[in-house]
């Protein structure tokens, strides 16, 4: 394989691969023009299987009272938001995921869907209504049994009881198992004495902590019988009815923050607080009266990760959430940068923005990636829902579902701030006020990539999960088969088991298919590469970090950080194969004709986009020679974005987000108002004969 | 060459051409560690030329009254920025740049060394302050004579007079030249009609113009006796003693922006205003009281170009204030990435997130992109400063000038957000709090991408001058040398003449230099490298745009478009280049010894980190082996990260940011409290004996 694929395999030109292409950007465009996208089709399969779910949270947030408004102070955005959650009460909005007999409907998918479509209202309002019922009220319910249901739920859905999710302290955030807090079992008052020893050990970031919250589920390390059983859930009343803090409970409001100031985020500690042992959430870990502790779950480390498990949620809703800001901001910048006029391009008439090249480069690969990061979601949810609604609930199926949650949202979170600020700088000063929304947004956002996870952290536990499916595979493998492996060969034994399905395609005849014509827009070449460029890269870290379990825990530790980086990019690049096979899957639901097409070049932009991006990996490794790179990028320019920008406004249209949910100036069509009074204005005065003479022509004629 | 470098030339490894390295990356650590820098040196030497001016305004923004407080109205945040430049007019801080008669010293480069700093109080103050002294007054003293300077300068400076700038519309607004508002001379009235003829043509994102503006210099369409004459700027008052809006003059707030909320943006128009004909700032172009129009500059382009220049100083100080806010961010996070700790590591502790490499790739090398900022910087201030002072001012040098504000600029500010933006999640959810000041300073800076000339932007000018120098150099060339040059031949003919300095350097034998030993470590080969990079890609792309100059103009432009991405980043690679020599050549300057010794690792992970961020194209052009450029990977992640590591502290140090400058209670040592009262609790809990104990260790203990 190595011999098909070296570097000096230059191959041919693109030129002469592609003879039945045309051959400008602007014949492409041209051609291109004659098709059409079936904007309404697309945006009903944008909406996906909970798409009724989703229209009903848009129509909340469509009006007036749910939304963000500017210039209010810390106080006051913090009561608005906490007088929005009680609409979603009234609204009947905050059920679904929960019991029938709490008045839900046990609908875990279509609840996350709504859920995170508030973003389109004001993230602090996602955010909000996200840690009172997917954290607070959906700790007690997962984590709790139906005793606490029925104490504890009716409170906390009505907004009763407001509560905070008191899991991150001061020094322990991505780390949950080191938390200090600790909730000790007194055997004669039949209590729980949770405390905290020290200032790190204070619970931070809560919202609802600072000043709504009346309870909170407090996450501690369980000690009974002097033995800890590791973190658990403790239900904990901590504000009376007239909001102050009850006798032992302290705490601080976190003040402002870079965004999401609709929420009032704060500090908890606790000394010596008692409550009554059933307050233990205890479904996965029970004491007993004379507190003995009980697990349905033997093994400490697998406990601790099912009960986590159990709050995947926020993953899945911040994937979603950011996906959504994602279409917003491309929405805004496409619609703008099709009106938007600046400077001549070998005419009187100024040039549209989207008609130049970097603005095709800033916006449509992101158009692109946010096309793959919609289809990997609803893929994500789909999963979910299945888990959590028993249809699908196994242990290794909640093991994938945790392992795309680490893969997915980082990736979108991550692509939401990137892209909400291309987006901002494409339309230059008006980006810049908060009428138009995309600072607000990314500000807001911002936090998404360091909560429920950092994604440094979560890309690790990917890293993590791809080598233990690469031992596995190989457990007996000896190790002149590892070695084979690692120097390339990546046949028939695909490693990669951590999909969104399964990974099963056979990689085969690398080279012979590297080799045919139309190479670079090739579905199963791109995947090949996509593939082979994690194999590979897993492989390749399994042979050095093989040493690691002949040495010391510290020698295997500073050989682990050696190769943290490269852990983490080859956690990343996995994430974009799960992106670009959903985006591959969804393509083939889509109905021959026009709307395929555009849908295809789309996918290949962000197939061989993802390839450019990590273009050197490939030309070091042999993949791909100098000459097929450069037709890459040559087939992106020439073909991909002129054929895409043609139907760029189809492509957003197909988000489906009303004025209602833009609801920024420069996406309403005042652009190009004033680019007609302008051109009309200039018309006028030509063909009025009043025109001033140009400076430059009169010197012309002078001479 | 090609022969010397190709691709397959893989050269021996890294292990084998460093024999006299250390091996492991803790050993490296281990030897960096005896090396101490000087840090109170180091920072006297980053202060530079003008560090007396730098410390005066360091000691005004270390005052509470010059800092930005979170939580305020947009209106009360307003008022409180207003107040603050009537202090900087009581501290006599605003005159430096000014004349002796009025209060100067005719300090342009100490001028702006003292204004960019002040970025660490409130970049709204930094902004505003620009607006009226650096833009609104220093219109007036540029573009006007000295009548106009002693009319309008004593109003200006006192800030009896808030001043707007009125050069950007809503329609145009890096396009300075298409601006649509007109200034028709009426030779009755011997006055000139200020008119905005179409929405689009409303003044916009004016400082300033929302509220405290009294006057504005408009620039506009000069029209006298039927002939355009080009944009030129004029004295307009705009508003009365009580604030009202003059006759004819209208306009509207901003409102709300995504930062600098200090500073009353707004927008201006103007209903056929008449100013007297002496209110024309006719340094550049001026019309007699029968209309006649004169200018010392013949040429209108080279004139609108001359006029535009003189503002470069905003540029500038953006580069400056971009620089500093990174110094602060990186000294904000790598203080707490030394203090705070996270996950164990193979003992019982946790480890330091400093020692984990991820840590080390998101923090180090962008310490090394500061390092290099700041030293460009500080030519860039110099170069400045001797155009302005008149010590070197030619058409040569100020175009120089141009060339290199358009290089830095788009290169700082876009650093500055994603060091700020690295800096706020390497912080975690602290870095989200407002009171540790990574939201609302990455907040701030954001509109730098855009504003002073959008980004992408400035970087076409710098391509475009780049293909100017080239075609002047090979004007006479034929096609022939054209195309060998093209080919990859970088011999002693340096086509890029605009450096800092002039690039003449001879890239000599490329190829022995590259087969050397420690070929990855040396100056030399990065200078070669990263020259090589910009030159070749200029030829390749002048052979690309040649036919341009046969092809119609609409063709020509499509051609040119073609070609804009890549005209953009290889005019980023040049800015690049320009940083690395800045660096490369302040290096040269630090006395032998250890400071030395670990600024050279700091140059090297700057010039290596280029080539890596770049790898594909050294790839692909055969400047680099696959096998080299994994050595530099590797030296990078083996030798460099964990050396620099060792210093990190003090290089931050060095930044001479006080605990006033600073002011995020994470950078100030409560985390290594925090860590500290931690860890003595559970070693006191582990003397004692009556630690619980772990559930694992009692399971293994049942067995």
């Amino acid at each position: 394989m190595e011999d098909a694929m070296t570097r000096t395999d230059a191959g041919p030109e693109l030129a002469t691969e592609l003879p039945d292409e045309v051959s400008t950007p602007r014949d492409a465009a041209t051609d291109s023009a004659k098709l059409e996208v079936d904007a309404a089709w697309l945006g009903e399969y944008l909406l996906g299987r909970w798409a009724e779910e989703r229209k009903a949270s848009r129509a909340l947030a469509s009006k007036p009272e749910f939304q963000f408004v500017g210039d209010l102070s810390l106080a006051e955005h913090r009561e608005r938001v906490l007088a929005q959650l009680r609409l979603l009460v009234e609204n009947d909005a905050v059920h679904r995921a929960f019991p029938v007999r709490f008045g839900g409907g046990d609908n875990h998918g279509g609840n996350i869907a709504a859920f995170e479509e508030l973003v389109l209202a004001d993230p602090s309002l996602q955010i909000k209504s996200g840690v009172q019922w997917g954290l607070f009220a959906a700790a007690i319910l997962h984590l709790g049994t139906e005793e606490h249901h029925e104490r504890f739920l009716p409170g906390a859905l009505s907004l009763e009881v407001p509560g905070a999710f008191a899991m991150t302290e001061t020094g322990h955030g991505s780390d949950v198992a080191s938390a200090a807090t600790t909730a000790t079992f007194d055997e004669d008052a039949d209590e729980w004495v949770i405390h905290t020893p020290f200032r790190a050990a204070w619970k931070d970031y809560l919202g609802n902590a600072a000043l709504h919250g009346k309870a909170a589920v407090v996450f501690a390390q369980l000690i009974t019988k002097g033995v800890n059983y590791g973190v658990h859930a403790f239900y904990v009343p901590i504000r009376d009815a007239d909001g102050a803090f009850l006798p032992g409970v302290g705490g601080e409001d976190d003040g402002l923050k870079g965004g999401l100031n609709g929420i009032d985020n704060g500090r908890l500690h606790f000394d010596h607080v008692r409550v009554p042992r059933t307050n233990l959430l205890d479904r996965y870990g029970h004491v007993d009266p004379d507190g003995e502790y009980s697990s349905p779950i033997a093994s400490p480390g697998r406990r601790f990760f099912t009960m986590l498990g159990t709050l995947v949620q926020g993953r899945v809703s911040l994937d979603g959430a950011s996906t959504l800001a994602s279409k917003l901001a491309l929405h805004i910048a496409i619609t703008y940068g099709s009106q938007r006029r600046q400077f001549t391009a070998g005419t009187s008439d100024e040039e549209v923005l989207l008609d130049y090249q970097r603005h095709q480069r800033r916006l449509l690969p992101r158009l692109a990636q946010t096309y793959a990061m919609s289809f990997a979601h609803e893929e994500f949810l789909d999963l979910f829902d299945q888990v959590f609604s028993g249809a699908s609930d196994t242990p290794s199926s909640r093991e994938d579902l945790e392992t795309i949650a680490a893969a997915l949202k980082p990736l979108s979170t991550w692509a939401a701030l990137d892209i909400l600020q291309e987006a901002r700088e494409a339309l230059g000063g008006s980006g810049f006020l908060a009428e138009n929304r995309l600072t607000q947004l990314r500000a807001d956002l911002d936090v998404y990539a360091t909560f429920e996870g950092d994604n440094n952290v979560l890309l690790q536990l990917v890293a993590k999960r791809l080598l233990t499916d690469y031992a596995r595979k190989f457990a007996k493998a000896d190790a002149g088969a590892l070695a084979q492996y690692v120097a390339g060969q990546v046949g028939e034994a695909a490693v990669n088991r951590t999909g969104l399905r399964q990974l099963a395609q056979t990689v085969a005849d690398f080279g012979s298919t590297a080799r045919s014509v139309g190479f670079v827009r090739d579905e199963d070449s791109q995947r090949q590469l996509l593939t082979d460029r994690v194999h590979t890269a897993v492989a390749e870290l399994a042979a050095k970090l093989r040493p690691a379990s002949k040495l010391s825990a510290v020698d295997a530790a500073a050989l682990f950080n050696r190769y943290q980086n490269d852990l983490i990019t080859t956690a990343r690049a996995h994430g974009e194969l799960l992106q670009w096979e959903a985006f591959t899957r969804a393509l083939a639901q889509v109905p021959e004709g026009d709307t395929r097409q555009v849908l295809t070049w789309l996918r290949d932009l962000f197939g061989l986009g993802l390839i450019e991006k990590d273009l050197a990996w490939y030309l070091v490794h042999g993949r791909l020679s100098g000459k097929r790179a450069e037709a890459i990028t040559a087939y992106i320019d020439d073909r991909l974005l002129p054929r895409i920008r043609e139907h760029a406004l189809s492509l957003v249209a197909a988000f489906g987000l009303t004025p209602e949910l833009v609801r920024a100036p420069n996406a309403s069509g005042n652009e190009q108002r004033r680019q007609d009074e302008a051109r009309a204005y200039y018309a006028t005065l030509r063909a009025s004969g009043e025109a001033p003479v140009d400076e430059k022509a009169l010197k012309a004629a002078k001479r």
